[in-house]
């Protein structure tokens, strides 16, 4: 019954709602825990990549391939609402892709990111990375199982993202600000939002790049190249 | 149980899940059709404005308002998932405006603009503008009684969204392609995002526009002020 004008209807049963999210997310957990046992059993590193649409996730991660696949096995997990087009093009760097398109779900969860699991070579792989769908809102409440969870955030969003949609960049080990190539461009306060990110997650690492010019990439590769050897160590 | 590697976990009901969906948004239908309702009493037209995070809603609008507001009775409710900044620089043009800040939901719904329309002197005004959370996915699917669904696209973001993110395009009377000032620094194909749009969604209307050299921008307005008049026609 609406208080305000008396229209007669009523609110969602807002407790219902709640109950099935949260029996969703206690089920996403006990999936995303037990992708993670698959991953130790074979000792692959998996990474999440989320950020908004067109932020460079796909750039990043064919650049990221370029540099990484003679030395490691690498695997890619995909996910769209539609178009096998991300997954074609890491295809196409000769890795094993296995596409998840969504429909219309805004966000992967760990059932979904299993079966990619199975679908590839798992037992060869090294890397694993997950890219997620085009979103800063949904992903950050699904835990995929993965070791790393990286947002990216590229120059023309804007600076006021971080405080916006504070959740993604709390629940990110690092934050990759993208596209810095086009600075000149934007009124965005690189120092501004550095010091936003810490605010909102003080544990968090940030890197900043440009998968264009190459500028800063290096420091992402050693990232990950230091992550997998601390792994390889705490998994002997 | 999973049949790939019989780990017993059970799968998602993902019947109950679809179940309460439904009904949500049956409801929510119903609470829009309720708002539409209360819109036409009273002669306002309503715009929801939708796009990914960063393609530019806040700044058209404000433009928007500069242009419209000696003419119209503006009102604005503004979602976010936090932070009332986006609501600061629509009350600084002298706008009454309605700030929803939703913690972890990607869209507005109904409800939510039900209760905004009651803050507001919903009486008093011409044309209601709602700006969704920045979101190409969730958006889509909840009608807020609104009488246009605009999507803006913004040239950073990429000439592959529509493809990728179809149902927001689906959905949508008007598409605004925005930032078209920064297409000589962008590889973005404007011929092609337009056939992708009109692929996926024949009768949608397509403005070219730049909020911030201004460039399109009278398009926007006179689209603006001819749907008004049609209204008003309509509702006499």
């Amino acid at each position: 019954m609406c208080k305000e004008c008396g229209c007669g209807l009523v609110d969602v049963t807002n407790k219902k709602i709640l109950e099935v999210f949260e029996n969703i997310l206690k089920h996403n957990q006990l999936q995303a825990q037990h992708n993670r046992e698959h991953l130790e059993r074979h000792k692959v590193y998996a990474i999440n990549l989320m950020s908004a649409p067109g932020s460079g996730k796909t750039t990043l991660l064919e650049k990221t391939i370029d540099i990484l696949k003679d030395k490691y096995q690498i695997g890619v997990i995909e996910g769209d609402l539609e178009t096998q087009k991300d997954a074609e093009r890491i295809k196409n760097k000769g890795i094993p892709v296995y596409q998840i398109t969504t429909g219309s779900a805004c966000h992967l969860d760990a059932n979904l990111v299993h079966k990619g699991m199975h679908y590839l070579p798992i037992e060869k792989l090294d890397i694993l990375f997950v890219e997620n769908i085009g979103n800063l809102v949904c992903p950050a409440n699904y835990d995929l199982g993965t070791h790393l969870n990286v947002t990216i955030l590229s120059v023309p969003e804007g600076d006021d993202k971080p405080e916006k949609y504070p959740l993604i960049f709390k629940s990110s080990d690092l934050v990759i600000i993208n596209k810095i190539d086009l600075l000149p461009y934007f009124d965005f306060n690189l120092e501004k939002v550095k010091n936003e990110i810490k605010k909102i997650n003080p544990k968090v690492q940030i890197i900043v790049l440009s998968s264009k010019t190459g500028e800063g990439f290096e420091n992402w590769i050693s990232f990950i190249e230091e992550k997998i050897k601390n792994y390889r160590n705490e998994n002997r």
